[in-house]
């Protein structure tokens, strides 16, 4: 059971948002649509996007990570991952 | 006629892709897969929408902006324009 | 004669205040605080630095590139520079 | 004692490293340098203080986190202190 599962359906629906507004992009750009207002609609779906990554690691670090507190070395090895998918974050 | 428009079917093709990678992270989510697979994910496709970005950007200042060079009030609302979503896309 | 030589007054300013910052960083780190607060204190100087960075942009589209228009190379070339510039915030 | 002691001296360095990159910037900016060349050295200032933030980040996560265990509700906190720091690294 992974940490995201209680709030399962709001990353669904989080994600089925994101997938629209991506949708709703390439319909711009089949459009013909102005380019500053189609990077507008990518500007939103990348903060979307990562406003999902953070909710999901969030929920990552509360449950995974502090599950893992009775075995040191699993702690470690949960919380080096954790900082890998963060740097990858903090890079992207 | 945009910028854009020479490059049209990479740019769809690209958000097709990216339309496809955000499906994919809702069905990881559905099947429960580990939190630290589904970010890994969500980075990529933050990547890759920053890179449609970029690129839409780049044939934007090298049509419309370039494109506006008679006048010189109709390139300064271009290239305040084109600050305004470079600050918006630095920012996300 | 550069675009941002207008304003050099404050980009100097914002500069020193980063500079600033980063020493207070430092002297966090010797005086033991605490690793929060120290990250806070990062993340401001990342936002100073990116500000800094947005305006002289600007400027740079405004004069550096504005200034081209009479010969369609140049004006090209600058706005390929500009775009290079503009992918490494983005992506940084 | 906090995560970071460890290699306070390698994140002193980088800090002095990143306060020279700033200082040099101001130079550049002083001694009219060409808009693009600041911004190249920017961006390079500000991967260094990211580079800084998510070693401290790494240390934090391992050392202060992980020292934690013993007790849930400071482990809960911690943990939601160090997401609050990352949220604002992922953003900035």
């Amino acid at each position: 059971m992974h940490g995201y599962e209680e709030h399962r359906e709001q990353h669904l629906a989080a994600l089925r948002r994101v997938e629209g507004q991506v949708r709703g992009i390439a319909r711009m750009v089949e459009e013909d649509k102005y380019c500053v207002d189609i990077l507008t609609q990518v500007s939103a779906a990348t903060r979307a996007l990562q406003s999902v990554a953070l909710h999901l690691l969030e929920e990552h670090l509360s449950h995974c990570v502090a599950g893992a507190v009775e075995d040191p070395t699993v702690l470690a090895e949960k919380l080096a991952e954790a900082h890998t998918a963060i740097a990858r974050l903090v890079r992207s």
